[in-house]
């Protein structure tokens, strides 16, 4: 119904809560409007034509009509008209969808020019010079962005006119040569992109306005909605606004201003900007950009205006902001902002202020914070003990350290990086076609660009590590190959950058953990305050469980014990398996009694009074003991080579026990809970070590308390089984050390057998815990080892998964995972109910987890912080994150 | 509350309905009281009493005062007293479950015989080596069973003795001698159980009882309830009855009859008696038995009387009945009834006639047939065709023809039985203690006993061939060997056993499928019209199709296309895997196309008008290429030897290319769906095979109904973008060929998520059929292939388990198959839903399928009757099936 559709917005007619319909960018352009700042006046085309373009591939029935009408008020307002030969009015044409989406989209400005304009802006501003850069700025944009002719073209024919001209800069082109190169660009256009270049504004904008609506599903736009979770169907606005010009002159500026300091979050204005110049050249970083702050001191008036309008804006959004400005001939304009991008110590030292300012709550402080940016603070840095020997110093952009392989390339990064390899992409710069490299690396190290350019907005959204304007750093791409002072390093070198301080260092430098700030522990108690959900650890040595206890755990979820099988117990254990005896057997028993013993202590004493559960061994044996297809390898070789038949005999025979152990699918073999039935003594043997533990530290005056938990149960009667055998020993041992330690005795639910006949399994369990990984392979049939390598990722990229079922909770497990809480809780309404897969440690599972009941979950101790945060969030309701 | 329980029942008290509280055998022998037929008195100890037994170690309080009661009462009737050494009751003690466990549990006659009442009996029967004959019997027996002296040391003091007295048979030794050897007997005892022979009547009484009790608990008792599924809680019953002796000269006699022939079924009676003999004599086989109709000439008044009381049974029972029954000294008594067991052509035939007879309804007939004894008729036999050279010839005691080795023990025939080795059992006569083994064997061979043998029975009751009384066989078990005619076959060599005309021949007989009989046509015909449930087969190939179709199948539900994967066609599938260039595969698929195009024309013709669900590629494509262990292997040898470089570089290649593929948990890896998505092409080459076969039929007047399944569905994403794939090309054949095909397409619902999820996935799905064996694997966690060895058979011991969940499906699996079928129906109320799991083929598992409401089950080609059975008895009601 086009009729009843209104498709374009004087930004007069909208506010910063439209941004659905007029995109982030429109909406907030029509908010600062209301607001009586000084906004270059300008129309938005809607989100829904967008849409209603992308269902018919046609611009809709009337938005043309309405366009001319809002541009026609527009040059009323202006007193100018569009390509007017005498006073020409020329606009930019910018995308703006809900979610920003920085430099992901198309932007084309000074449209409206043409030979007619081009001699009206020479008249205007008595510049003829700056007429024809803007016309050939304009050609080049437009032929680039709408036009599709490659770049590179005009980049040459500038060059070989300086080179013809013999100067050096862009600048030192004179008017003339400018005319010369317009004719030039137009050429190129017309051989390249097989038609005239257009001269009629109003074609101008009808194609500007089709690019960007096009470039909503360009190649970088989709990558990036998909890394952040944004719909495909949300369209993009355009917005379409007089232009103003920075590069008028040295009473001319443009830049890019935040109200505080986005990486720290000091309340102090922070910024870049550049005299003289376009807004491009800030972000792009092709110009080394001042500090905000100098401002003051070169145009006192404007900065203070400027400050002014800032403080406006924070008070306004109650947020920090990020400005874009342009002062053009000592006039300032506001032409963009938004609630800025920050790092998590700056989110979390932005929220604590502004409830200390009275600006929020202290809901609203832990709503602000996004669980998965905190992780950055958590991220490792350089041992302050490591000797450090710094190659160079870039920009300190993003904080952490990283430690990797060189690489030049995004595509090789991302291919290294699905091997499990650690790189740190090193660039020039970064543009949007690197993302998935940057995805792919540790960390992010550029030679150039401010820390408002490309990579450093990007990585410090990311959380990433990442070293910009290293200037030093001279990097061939085409060799491989980067030096500094005649240093070289190679594409796969290690080398090791510093977020926090810029530095970038030859070779691995060790990482230790890094120390929360003050705000950190203000913010993560309010969380604590608010949410209902427990959060404990998943850990296995006492060091992980004292970490995570610092870190606020709640107790241990998950202990493994098969880490304890491990190490210099590996011979202990195989020898358990291949005993030939029962003597042999019970040998080895007896003295992984003994260390097993000893490593409960260490974990029960780290969590004192807090409860352990404490996982009996669930892996099949066969993976303690040597490959099959390696002894079948070593046995060939040995046989080839004429080895004496008795020394082979006893090769063969573990190759033979290997082999008769080995499985055709492990994940569903003899493991978990059917080890413990099928080697009772294996079971029996750990549960004494825990209760030996527990009563010794009871008597000698600690609190442990004890949760037994057995896994893989699939079946009431397996638990049935091993939980009287357990107890039997529990009795034994409290009875032989005359003390009593509460105990518990539980189950994991990770078969969906087990789920589904919950309300049986509670009959005999103290506890459930959803052990989602494993569930997540079953209720789905994967398996993890196998598919991520071989078809996830082609899943995902077809949008056959939203998501990485093993990262986010999927809708099916959450659902098999509800069952089985219900069912439960329907035998035994007190039942405690935990998770701990690696699930418990993501802050959209966890709030899924809260809305599903659970008592508590678990996760690694680096994101206990974050579980407590998403737990606290899921009770303030949907977590409204200022950072996306 | 002993005081209010009943433990102890005059026979006259009971009566049939009473099998739960009396046992079988005493509710019937109370039974046949009621009918005025000639019983020996007695008296009946309830199941409830065993149960206490075993709940407390101890007699229930009062229970010895009611036997001893009861005692008083019975000598009264008799007129005789226990142990009198004038006239002394004899007494037998026989246990007595509520289902019949022939020869499983403990018997003890002739009780009541001490130096007192032998003397009694002697003066009574003036029969001195009777009376010593009796006491000698009885002492062995009592010693044996309840005293549990090894009764090889009886039998060896006969055998000195014999020795001694230079004679051969026992009846050959006189009174005297007898006395001897009670005496001998008793010195056996003290030494060997610990205790002098108990002389109080009471206290035998007493210690039978208890040994009765205990035989519910022996190895081979808990081993048949488990075989045939008795639960272990319903005890046994122990009958107290007057003795009679068909042992006290040429008019008496003892024997076992049926009303029918429990072979055929034929209207006549059967059975095998001996003259002057106790009742083992006949059971065990210990002597060649003459045809019951030979009574008739023997003694005809007698026989008539037999004859006349069976049929009163057969009418009171209203069904085919099994009797024992002893005539003293001319007069006849009737000792137990039961419903009779039967091979399953007897059961139908049976059914038919009495349906005929108006002895029983249609529906009766339907319900009295065991849908697994039904497989027995559908066993194969020799093939007519083939030249038979026959070793030797036995009784044809159970149907179907078998081929295996030679096995002489039933330890080793269950270890080769369980690495999947075809076995005959062949023993001079089995007894319970060889049930294992029978259950491990293709077929039983015995060189003794009768078609009521041990052998026979439990034979008949499995379905399983058997030879019996082969008496040419001459059995060497010491050295594994035994020989006919100076020809040895030793452990190992193959046989082949014709149960239907008890032929054996050396070597292997090919086997062809038998025709059934019109009764099976008759009854399945009844069982069609009852049930609602529909059946189809799983069919690969045109004769499997064709089949099943003439055994009933309504369509195929699964046609696995990977079977036509293999064969001639795997070097075109690994070309089509390993191709190094897209022409290549290109090629490859081509082949394929062609060839499985010609597949599905022939499966199509053999299903013409009626469904056929084809699942397009399942397994993962690494079954198909050689294992790389072998490979490496290989490698390694040729390494080994000095093979020059450029020979290894292909096996290298191959090598790493098998390598990438391989999956650590294949089950859970790239297969299903999962490769349709993966590699497109393959699936897009089914599809087209299959629509072009179909258009082809279509335009030669054929009436094909496509059903194409996508397998391993998890998301509704996999299926709808398959299916959007499917149609395209659906669409083009069929516009290509101008015919139009009725075609749907669907999902296997073998992934717990999709039966979670399955409100979702029905909206892209015209069918679901559940992969029932995939779906018990991940349901449970359970990896076929490893449990099955590894600990399964410790789960189903140790009742961890109640069933193999592969056979019979499991309740939880059950409980995720309702809940896909209530999501599936409440999306789309009108979805097809089968099954095509092996549990289409297993009667409780199809009894449960219809309960939960299934459209249709789908088994293999020789299940589809049994399958149309059991469908029917599910609306049926419980099926009461009289073999049990």
């Amino acid at each position: 119904m086009p009729g009843n559709t209104k498709y374009v917005y004087d930004f007069e007619e909208g506010s910063a809560d439209m941004k659905y319909v007029l995109g982030g960018k429109g909406a907030n352009l029509a908010e600062m409007t209301r607001l009586g700042l000084p906004v270059p006046p300008g129309f938005t085309i809607t989100t829904g034509a967008c849409n209603e373009y992308y269902q018919t591939g046609e611009f809709p029935d009337g938005l043309l009509d309405e366009v001319e009408a809002h541009r026609i008020k527009l040059e009323q307002k202006m007193g100018k008209k569009i390509g007017d030969p005498d006073d020409p009015l020329l606009v930019s044409v910018r995308s703006g969808a809900a979610f920003s989406m920085p430099g992901m989209m198309d932007t084309v400005l000074n449209l409206g020019m043409n030979d007619d304009a081009v001699q009206g802006l020479a008249k205007q501003t008595g510049d003829e010079r700056f007429a024809y850069d803007s016309y050939r700025r304009f050609i080049q944009m437009f032929g680039k962005v709408v036009l599709r002719v490659e770049g590179g073209l005009f980049e040459e024919a500038i060059n070989k006119l300086k080179e013809k001209k013999s100067v050096k800069l862009d600048t030192d082109l004179k008017a003339g040569d400018l005319k010369e190169l317009v004719k030039e660009f137009k050429d190129i256009v017309r051989v390249h992109a097989g038609r005239e270049f257009p001269t009629d504004p109003h074609e101008q904008l009808k194609l500007a306005v089709e690019a960007v609506f096009k470039s909503w599903g360009n190649k970088r736009a989709v990558d990036y909605r998909r890394l952040y979770k944004i719909p495909d169907n949300l369209g993009t606005a355009v917005n379409i606004q007089t232009m103003v010009f920075g590069n008028k002159g040295n009473d001319s500026a443009t830049g890019v201003a935040f109200t505080r300091d986005p990486a720290t979050g000091e309340k102090v204005p922070y910024g870049d900007y550049l005299i003289n110049a376009q807004g491009e050249d800030v972000v792009a970083g092709i110009r080394v950009t001042e500090p905000l702050l100098n401002l003051k001191e070169k145009m006192p008036k404007l900065a203070e205006e400027l400050f002014a309008n800032m403080d406006t804006l924070e008070r306004h959004y109650r947020d920090m902001c990020d400005i874009e400005f342009t002062i053009e001939q000592s006039k300032l304009w506001m032409l963009q902002t938004r609630v800025g991008k920050r790092t998590a110590a700056a989110a979390l030292r932005i929220a604590a202020d502004m409830v200390e300012e009275d600006l929020v709550t202290k809901d609203e402080a832990v709503q602000r914070i996004d669980p998965d940016q905190l992780d950055q603070l958590l991220h490792p840095q350089f041992d302050p003990k490591a000797k450090v020997d710094v190659l160079t110093k870039g920009l300190n952009a993003s904080p952490g350290a990283a430690v990797g392989k060189v690489v030049f390339d995004a595509d090789i990064a991302e291919e290294l990086g699905k091997n499990g390899d650690k790189v740190i992409l090193t660039r020039w710069e970064t543009t949007p076609d690197d993302l998935h490299g940057m995805v792919a690396a540790q960390g992010i190290l550029t030679s150039h660009g401010g820390k408002t350019s490309h990579a450093a907005v990007v990585a410090r959204g990311m959380g990433k590590p990442c070293v910009c304007g290293a200037d030093a750093i001279k990097i061939d791409a085409k060799n491989r190959i980067f030096s500094v002072d005649g240093t070289q390093v190679k594409e796969g070198d290690i080398i090791s950058i510093d977020g926090t301080t810029g530095r970038v260092v030859l070779g691995e430098v060790q990482l230790v953990p890094p120390k929360p700030s003050k705000e950190f522990d203000l913010i993560l108690g309010w969380a604590d305050e608010i949410r209902t959900l427990g959060v404990r650890t998943n850990a296995d040595t006492p060091e992980d469980a004292e970490k995570a206890r610092q870190f606020g755990a709640e107790g241990i979820g998950l202990a493994r014990t098969e880490h304890m099988f491990l190490g210099d117990r590996l011979p202990i254990v195989q020898q358990m398996i291949l005993a030939k005896s029962e003597e042999e057997r019970q040998d080895a028993l007896a003295k992984l009694l003994k260390v097993q013993r000893d490593d409960f202590i260490g974990i029960f004493k780290a969590m004192d009074g807090l409860p352990v559960t404490i996982r009996l061994l669930d892996p099949p044996l066969h993976e303690f003991l040597p490959s099959p297809i390696d002894l079948r390898v070593e046995l060939t070789k040995l046989e080839a080579s004429g080895t004496p038949e008795h020394e082979l005999t006893e090769r063969r025979e573990l190759l033979e026990k290997v082999e008769r152990m080995a499985e055709q699918n492990p994940m569903l073999g003899l493991r978990g809970c059917r080890l413990g039935i099928t080697y009772p003594e294996i079971y029996k043997m750990q549960v004494r070590a825990i209760m030996e533990a527990a009563c010794q530290l009871k008597k000698d005056g600690g609190d442990p308390k004890v949760e037994i938990m057995i896994p893989l149960v699939a079946h009431v009667n397996e638990l049935n089984t091993l939980r009287q055998e357990s107890e039997a020993v529990i009795g034994e041992v409290m009875s032989g050390c005359g003390v009593a330690v509460d105990y518990s005795i539980g189950t994991m639910i990770e078969v969906p057998r087990a789920a589904v006949t919950a309300d049986e399994v509670a009959t005999v369990a103290d506890f459930f815990s959803f052990g989602t990984n494993d569930l997540t392979q079953m209720t789905f049939g994967f398996s993890r080892d196998d598919i991520e390598a071989k078809f996830l990722p082609r899943y995902l990229e077809r949008k056959i998964l939203p998501k990485n079922p093993f990262e986010t909770i999927d809708d099916g497990v959450a659902e098999v995972v509800r069952m089985g809480c219900e069912k439960g809780r329907k035998t035994k309404p007190d039942i405690k109910l935990g998770v701990c897969g690696e699930h418990g440690g993501d802050p959209e599972s966890v709030k899924m987890f809260h809305e599903i009941g659970l008592t508590y979950v678990s996760c690694s101790p680096y994101r206990v912080p974050l579980a407590r945060l998403a737990a606290a969030q899921a009770v303030l309701g949907e977590a409204v994150v200022t950072t996306a």
